[in-house]
């Protein structure tokens, strides 16, 4: 079993559906990866010690999902020097605007790099971009990837013009 | 000297003017407090010790005032059963609707109870409140700033009617 | 039948329905509460009484829930130097940022502890923890409950690694 | 002296300069006015008192105006069937934003007109349109003044293309 | 057959549904009105000629509702001296967002009384309470009104408690 | 004096600093245009006579400025089949979302051209494509500004590495 | 076959539906168009191809619809000098206010005509517009357009007062 | 003269005080960096050849600011594999909200990591922990740089309660 290089972190287990697509899309290229249901709220010593400990585990990047308050993406970002991807989710009536500024006004020293709302996809080939800057196989499959994207949506194209 | 009841935990000294106020206001209720900048983000362990440890050191009521992602309040509440009042500050482009929906829109199970935007004063007359409940020397003060309160304001409208 | 020291009020019975798990959250925790339905602006003698009474008849914290323009838990707190929790509701089109602007931005001197949109449960643990500033059992049950939620993330946490 | 037809209520004396327009205007149109400052949240016994003996003592129209979480209006609308023109006020970090949703966003039962931010002028000219529902010279004072508007605008227009 | 004092105007027929509800109040106070679907943007012709003979047909009030960039009640205002009451509208992906701005920030010296967003009970009880101010039966409706509605949210409070 | 084929029309004098860059940007490519100051909500009767007769005059296309609620473009557009182009000016606290709002959500049937907030030279550059389509010359001149414009910023882009 | 001269451009197959409208209104006036689906982001290559051949392939005006980030219009406006009208999608959490920012806040220099979100109708009658300022008859169905809409409302008027 | 691993590129000169702190922090941290002035808007094949050539001229990491419309970002990041970090600039009116909502909304399949609005300083902190996770002695800069961070906060700490 390969040790992961990106650990995908949500905040609760209704993010489960949405985070899935990312390690699906993860090991579609060939990333290891682990999920873990860990509230920066209601687990914190849970989150500070994985975070804490993320590095030495052989983890290369984090992606941490959350709602509202999402306090997550930070708390992690804030206990390792490891890349975090924070991926704001769309729960609760404000649509994933809270967890949307949240994510993403860090203040200075703390970065998290913050996604769409929902945007659980997107992490993954971020993650997978920044794996690829020491990895020339990722990087072609990355290379890959934005090629037969390049081709479904001309396929699209050329469909609706039959 | 007494043993502070409030600790006004801010997460940068840019928010210490603002939060001088809620010392000076809580001074004026006759209320000990002290004053501590932690950042969730950039000293969590900090953060972590001083929440997981307030109860024991006689703290009461936590005041926590952060901007942007502002993560302290709930942080701090996710390491503590006291009450933790959250004031979000209007630091950066956004006016503080950032570190309002960060603060305010915490998930079911770790409440922060949120101020209005630079709310410092309000913070410390909630605080007292909260004392209060079990102080009827304080409950009665909280009493008289009322009605003084009511005073200035009828002054006021009887000054502009002169 | 034991006093209530924890008064929840709405603003409409179509608030009933979150509310009741704001008082199932209190009855957990063997706190002692009455539920009203008093609006602010459909029955203001009724909202000034009620709250100017509260003290007096062994209130300790009143709860007030309101959507729309939701002046309840200002108006109960203009009338009382109990601490009041502020509940905004997701009424209306507006998905309950009218509400949080209402409840939130209290002027100096009238504070209100805004919880998060809908937040029921979360303004019952913030009211136990208001109780608890002065009753060690009521704090130990509240130390247990953080307990449990730990457990419960962490057994939801295992269950998707199995 | 008149008795005043039209009571001018403000929450605060930072919104006596604004307000002080919508008086000069109200004095243009001969309508005899009273300016007050009473707070919904720091004197709501005056509030309340003001509201309910309004009609007997003369007025027919309330302009009530407040910033942040505004419920000036709406209180004084519970409290009388006069018709309320709120005007919320731009004070705070929101703009006025958190005034005009709590002016505006009143529930069904208790209407306040809302104005524009700000709007005093137009409080008063929209309060001397209702009374001129019942008072003939009114109402050709009324359509005077929007005669002359038209000029000024016309001769503006005039004057930057000469 | 009465002539209407009231003229409910709306922007699309897909505002018929909410605005009935403004004509069955007035009914409910015995105000006579008269509902037209008249767009600012698709009929301004007629839209003009409406406000500008509004006031000679025997028009008191006018209500205009519309949804979007909502310029109905504004353009009405323009071309009448009577007092117009806005209803915006939650059509389209905006939720009245759009519409209540466009109908609440008029520019100095043509007002338009915004109520809340889809408000069309509080636009029949705003305009009658316009109309109350020379009528003292329908000041007495408006009172027996307001102590029915308290009698109602009353017993709601009652039902939960028994 | 050539025949304007741009209608500039803002909705006060305090648009005109603004909208003078429009007439320059207008000038530069050599199209003539006119400047008037005309308000949808206090000459409403000049904005219909405007918009009306504005193609028998010779207008191609007519640029409409205006803040808050910004019914100008709108009420241009509803009276002429001429492209109009809206400029939602940010005058007033909510810094141009208003205007945006109203100008930007035209109903279906009457489309206005939206610009970015304050875009008065952006508007100049469209209503010059627009006359471009039928004028080969001013589309060379076009291409000559984007030419231009590239060679500004690759000059900026320089001037910083040197 | 006719040669389009107007290009309807979408940035993914999600968008047809809706845009479809756009092609029938277009036929509807006996405009030429043709439909492409072709992403700023996923086929940068192709947009950008799309754009700087436009006019030579005959194309007058370019209607691109967008979601989310919606780059598109303003991708397509950077490479041509034909204008260029934006449809902000109500895709995604946000409904549609990212793509109307993202569409509306053009830098200057380089125009967008932003449409309401999902004004894909209202991108077909302005584009003709435009197509008019050069074509009489085309102008004169845009009037008939015109007619046919007031005709349309009128009877609607009708029908709910008879 | 080292072969520059990050390239800042922002949209206009006037992004250039806010960006230098960008790369006087990737400086700090040793971090070869060009800085570039590209628009997605106005100079659409400078920003196109950019990014395409970008990996093979040795860049690891692109930061991109821009305001507004912030296209910037995403078009880099359509055009090459590397990992693209985005900066909303708050330029304009709407205070960075509208750049912030087009650089995070990035579809499916193109991300861009969304860093706080001018958070130039945090996208410098970024780039490195991207290249740290295959460059041992940056990791090791990125701890101390972390540790320092705590270090001066704490002494901020201190000297307030000296």
């Amino acid at each position: 079993m390969t040790t992961p290089t990106v650990g995908i972190v949500m905040g609760s287990d209704s993010d489960l559906e949405t985070m899935k697509k990312c390690a699906e899309q993860l090991k579609a290229f060939g990333v290891a990866c682990e999920m873990r249901i860990i509230s920066a709220h209601r687990t914190p010593v849970v989150a500070h010690e994985y975070a804490s400990t993320a590095a030495e585990r052989g983890l290369k990047v984090i992606v941490a999902a959350a709602g509202m308050s999402a306090a997550l993406s930070g708390v992690l970002a804030a206990n390792t020097t490891l890349p975090v991807v924070g991926v704001p989710m769309a729960s609760g009536p404000l649509a994933g605007v809270d967890a949307a500024l949240s994510t993403m006004q860090m203040p200075p020293g703390v970065p998290v790099a913050c996604m769409a709302i929902n945007g659980a996809v997107n992490a993954a080939i971020f993650a997978t971009a920044i794996l690829a800057t020491s990895d020339a196989a990722l990087a072609e499959r990355l290379a890959q990837f934005k090629k037969d994207q390049v081709a479904k949506v001309m396929e699209k194209d050329r469909s609706i013009n039959r």
